[in-house]
């Protein structure tokens, strides 16, 4: 399992249980009750589920008097926007300058 | 194991070799033996990336004569892109809505 944190952002998104927690926290924070109540898996599961989102520091657990609240932290989502956008730019590029190169040869053809 | 295509992308992208290979192809398309080069890691190790890359549809094999080239494809990435546009985005109007609300706190507190 690589350990850097690009790639343990990439794994925690990697189940569709963690994006829908992200997703719920996405509209506001909730207590860890709240997210329970939306998923029919067990409270170990989804205390798990959690545990991987903290660990990549997407969610926050804050604990006032006896509510637990979790929050979302995009932060970590910075890296994964960088990243892909890079990937598609660098892609993009090279559409463009295959496209230009094609247009150059047509161009010497026809003259 | 999550199956969701969208997962497996994810799941793909979790690995700083699959990644460098993706860097690598994002600069123009190359040979197995190419890619194989920029790694101190065994053949069967790059063979088994390449072959979670092509699952997901970021990378394509193309074999002519004797060649076989690989390509990134990277159709996969619009929907990571969209999911974590998504939810960065939402976040960003939260805090406005968040800001919004304690400018009229504010204002309210002052007339």
């Amino acid at each position: 399992m690589a350990q850097d944190s690009l790639s343990q952002v990439f794994a925690a998104l990697a189940d569709p249980t963690r994006r829908a927690i992200l997703s719920r926290l996405s509209e506001g924070a909730a207590t860890v009750g709240q997210v329970a109540e939306m998923f029919a898996i067990s409270a170990p599961a989804i205390s798990q589920h959690l545990k991987v989102l903290e660990r990549v520091g997407l969610v926050e657990r804050t604990t006032t008097a006896q509510w637990r609240t979790l929050t979302l932290r995009p932060e970590p989502l910075d890296a994964v926007a960088e990243w892909v956008d890079h990937h598609r730019r660098d892609w993009d590029q090279r559409l463009d300058r295959l496209e230009a190169h094609l247009d150059t040869i047509n161009e010497e053809e026809y003259q």
